[in-house]
């Protein structure tokens, strides 16, 4: 299988070096705005061409992945759309599943029932290609949302693919997916940066981090993950992020009357409810 | 040194033990509200005697250490106040300090002097003293926030006793301590709390969470704390902490205008600010 990857970075890089370990590809072209991006991919044996333009890199290919940033990917659809193979099977590994869909539909014709549209589970807060690594999706989840019109082989084979990777994969309907990972993935690093910049923005602000401990480093973690990334996917899946937010806000809104009234039961009520369920969803969640 | 500990839970049991293995202390005696604790604290060899009164455990020790959640600290004081040795000396390991320092000001009298409110940067999720850890302040800091009228000497064997632990002893004024906590500590619990209850509160709370991965699980590590605890220092600390919610609410509320106008560039600046922060407060934060 030949394949083309749009956008040579860490999760793209992963996919290549998990599906060459396991002996599923037989070559791959590369394709990125970077040009020190293709270089690094070259460099570490995981493209072995690149291509100047997007519908360069996708004309001889079996599979098109598409890893850009959400935010790419409508215009990436309509380079690849007319030099794409009558028989290739396209895929993307975007964030928010709505967005990148309307995207496809709107670009890829009779292509687009060829189109699975697919959300691998994974990731690091390092980024870059060079960050690849074959093993990052074993027993992690990978959340694929077919179309209506997605033809049955097509979405075979990409999940025959991830199943190569070690992966775990999982259908749903792409406005459920977008729902779901509103609350538990783009709301959180929406939170975590504002928690950050809020803190650097106060004139003793650098001071006042400087005494962060455990607990601050684990709630911050992700606010070091890539902002373009994270404002792609803010913008992709506003309508359900913006909805989770404002839930968000109304209880932080009770909480702050609370706070401001010292009302320890109004506090202990929230706060014991969350204990709960967190630790009930930790001794669920085993470690993925 | 003959020790009292008034509330023996993680953290006493671990000053304690901390203590034993450095050879710092005689003996100690417990109080606790739960029975249960004071057994499981004699059965660990970490308390030599168990009180039935507050003014029982206090009576003979040279080193009162208060670890009572800070909401009942100022009933603490009150009971041991008329018990306390003339040359006793009184600490706290309190989460919040102007409130604690407030309790021990209206109730200690004279042995306000001998009083060193402390504050031992270091916990975990798991309570309770069978979690106690000799080793738990080794390379961690803790803020000792004298008052006017303390007593040097009671300063310097409190400082030691720490130092002994291997923690590294910083001090400072007990209202920047306050305003400190409140941003990189208070508010984080509540907003870990917040996240979880207002998720788990939705009609498919329950299945959301289930798709939660590794940034889910770092960002809301802290939500599995002690509720009473994170209630009692809510309360405690709610000036400084209702003015970093403020803050806080101001920055979400303008980042849901972006969200909801899909403004990339207004979300971008933020990301970006706190990426930047964060990455650099990682380089300095040296594991602590």
């Amino acid at each position: 299988m030949r394949v083309a990857l749009i956008g040579v970075g860490m999760i793209g890089g992963s996919l290549l070096a998990a599906w060459r370990t396991a002996g599923l590809i037989e070559s791959a072209t590369g394709w990125d705005v970077d040009s020190e991006a293709l270089r690094s991919g070259e460099r570490g044996g995981l493209i072995d061409r690149s291509s100047s333009s997007v519908a360069d890199a996708v004309a001889g290919a079996d599979l098109v992945v598409v890893a850009t940033p959400v935010g790419a990917m409508a215009e990436v659809f309509r380079q690849m759309a007319p030099a794409l193979r009558s028989d290739a099977v396209v895929t993307d590994v975007g964030s928010t599943k709505r967005d990148v869909i309307a995207g496809a539909r709107a670009a890829l014709g009779a292509a687009l029932a060829r189109f699975v549209p697919a959300h691998p589970i994974a990731g690091k807060e390092s980024h870059g290609v060079a960050q690849a690594d074959a093993g990052l999706f074993a027993g992690k989840r990978v959340i694929v949302t077919p179309l209506a019109e997605t033809d049955g082989g097509a979405l075979a084979t990409v999940e025959r693919l991830y199943a190569g990777t070690g992966a775990v994969v999982e259908r749903m309907d792409a406005a459920e997916h977008d729902r779901i990972f509103a609350a538990v993935s783009h709301l959180p690093h929406l939170l975590a940066f504002a928690l950050v910049a809020a803190i650097g923005a106060e004139p003793d602000g650098a001071r006042k981090l400087g005494y962060g401990g455990a607990g601050f480093r684990d709630f911050t973690r992700i606010a070091a993950s890539s902002p373009a990334m994270w404002r792609d996917i803010c913008v992709a899946n506003r309508v359900a992020l913006g909805e989770e937010l404002r839930g968000y806000r109304a209880l932080l809104e009770r909480l702050q009357q609370a706070v401001d009234a010292g009302d320890a039961v109004a506090l202990e009520q929230v706060f014991a409810q969350a204990a709960q369920l967190r630790r009930l969803w930790s001794g669920n969640a085993d470690g993925r």
